[in-house]
């Protein structure tokens, strides 16, 4: 992962998320030595998943929902926002299955270690299947440990037992958003409105506003400051996916951690390609329908989408939306009802989230 | 499913705990609709999986641990019962995709019924990959949901905070159960001490005695009612498991909702199998060793594996190690410590559940 994406949230920050993860997992993982050693390599691979990079977006947004509420920091904030980071990688563990991804933050994705330890012991069965099997039980557990993070982070029971509901809705909108996907893939796209609803579901509410409103509602935030803080969220996480969008086609894979040309070959129905499906000719049309989703396509063949995608001025457009959500969340921030220390830290969390050359 | 099989829960109470389920997932599946009518199938399919049948085994035990510490019987303490029938339905539906199995109570697997979806709507890509995908999202739904029916029930917040050690421990020890269970799958097995473990965890702790404890904590219980409850509710669970092996491989499928034969083509390592491997002579280790696991294992196949099965004196040993188990369970049942309007519930419970005629 390049410097500059690390750098989207304050080191220290992140150094702090990544000590709060350390400890938790260090305690959750030791009872499983105690039910059977065959354990181990599960407990372990979730630790080195969690702990190996991620940009620790979510938890930022969390820690300073909760600044921008009058929450004063503290390690407490810090461990229940470090908790997302679990859920996160839940859906990122059942993500990688579901799209058969071999990749994950440049490292084998987690069924791919599980299918190597199974073909390294020689056991019997299909490695992939057992990858696989591996993999969806890990997710589920990274799923409940997160849970068990943010009940054990040491916020106090009311405030905990104030943002259940949030949290909750969090959970339940990132597995209908990943559905949502799942199933616009499976239709072939080309509506520009379905794959803004992904985008929000799964990504502007999920990565920024529902952290925003956790951090915020365990500092005891009303309602107004909510609708704020969703005002600022909503936009900027829809900039965000756009971002991450136009980088899972153009970006350069020392700094995305996956191969080039990977969403293309997926054949990833985004909001761009969307917007490029509205605006091909017959010429584009055609040399889309041929190329993406193609899983053997080569490096000619992802220049060739790469170059048609950006003559149909799909790119321009998601660049211009981008600016426009960017802008109005940037704008949210004029609200004063946000705690003045978080003005700023949540402005450069708006410019580094959605920032051109990651 | 067979009326014995459904009766090993008192009509009265499951009937409260199917109304308990519905009425959540009224509520619960409402919201899904709102972000987009793609989300119908998801919330319809949950709803249809956890409403058809089940024994509803585990909120009875919940609902009569709950009885066993002097609880009162309420509706909320319906409700936080039936809450782990969600947590079960994560379960199996996760354990349908890890098995690839095509029906499960007698219906087609719920990534099945997705494959469906995707055929009849001409979807592109692989319509078993669809199925899988949209069956671990469902999944991980129901894993959620499990929380929020539970803190939803009614049940006060300060014996809902107690509860959560248990509740969290429960969820943690499937998931391990699982992943122990699909690792001794692909080690062949062989290991009677290792199929016990998985049993133990799998299904003693997370069928029986989990349960009890989380009713019993709700309603206050000190830790020597707990160990009372662990002294009746692991030897029951793990006869529990021991009786469905058995029916496994020698049920009546109109009874045990699966194809005869199954779990032989599947090639279940059980303690039945351990057993077996464990004292076969020669040739029946060979017949063993070439047919169990075969997917394509056929009537006769079935016939020959199952009498050399028998053959070993597996089956008798399960039978003695069930009947030494189940007598464990009844004789903990004579403390003391047991409020009285639950012995005879569990005492009941227990013949039920591990009924040699399901």
């Amino acid at each position: 992962m390049s410097a500059e994406l690390r750098d989207s949230v304050d080191k220290a920050l992140r150094d702090r998320v990544d000590k709060a993860l350390h400890d938790f997992l260090q305690r959750a993982t030791a009872p499983l030595a105690q039910i059977s050693p065959d354990l181990e390599p599960f407990g372990a691979v979730t630790e080195a998943f969690v702990l190996d990079g991620g940009k620790r977006l979510r938890p930022a947004f969390c820690v300073w929902g909760h600044r921008a509420a009058g929450g004063a920091d503290s390690d407490e904030i810090v461990r229940a926002a470090a908790s997302l980071e679990l859920l996160q990688a839940c859906a990122l563990v059942h993500d990688d299955v579901i799209d058969a991804s071999d990749t994950r933050r440049g490292a084998p994705a987690v069924h791919r270690r599980f299918a190597a330890t199974h073909r390294a012991q020689g056991w019997r069965g299909d490695p992939e299947a057992f990858g696989a099997a591996a993999a969806i039980l890990l997710g589920d557990l990274a799923l409940i440990w997160a849970d068990t993070m943010l009940a054990e982070s040491g916020m106090q029971p009311a405030a905990l037992q104030r943002a259940f509901a949030t949290w909750d809705a969090m959970r339940i909108e990132v597995m209908c958003g990943q559905y949502l996907d799942v199933v616009e893939q499976a239709r072939g796209g080309g509506s520009v409105e379905r794959a803004l609803r992904v985008a929000r579901y799964k990504s502007a509410k999920y990565t920024v506003e529902r952290p925003l409103h956790l951090g915020a509602v365990l500092a005891g935030a009303d309602d107004e400051l909510l609708t704020v803080l969703s005002d600022y969220g909503l936009p900027l996480g829809e900039a965000f996916q756009l971002r991450d969008d136009v980088l899972g086609v153009y970006g350069d894979p020392a700094e995305t951690g996956k191969p080039a040309g990977d969403d293309l070959r997926e054949g990833k129905r985004t909001v761009l390609v969307a917007f490029a499906i509205e605006s091909a000719n017959d010429a584009q049309q055609d040399t889309m329908r041929r190329l993406l989703g193609d899983p053997a396509l080569d490096d000619d063949g992802v220049t060739i989408l790469r170059d048609v995608i950006a003559a149909t001025g799909a790119v321009d457009r998601v660049e211009r939306l981008i600016d426009e959500r960017l802008d109005q969340a940037q704008t949210a921030l004029q609200s004063p009802l946000i705690a003045p220390p978080a003005v700023d830290a949540l402005r450069a969390l708006a410019d580094a989230a959605t920032r051109r050359a990651h």
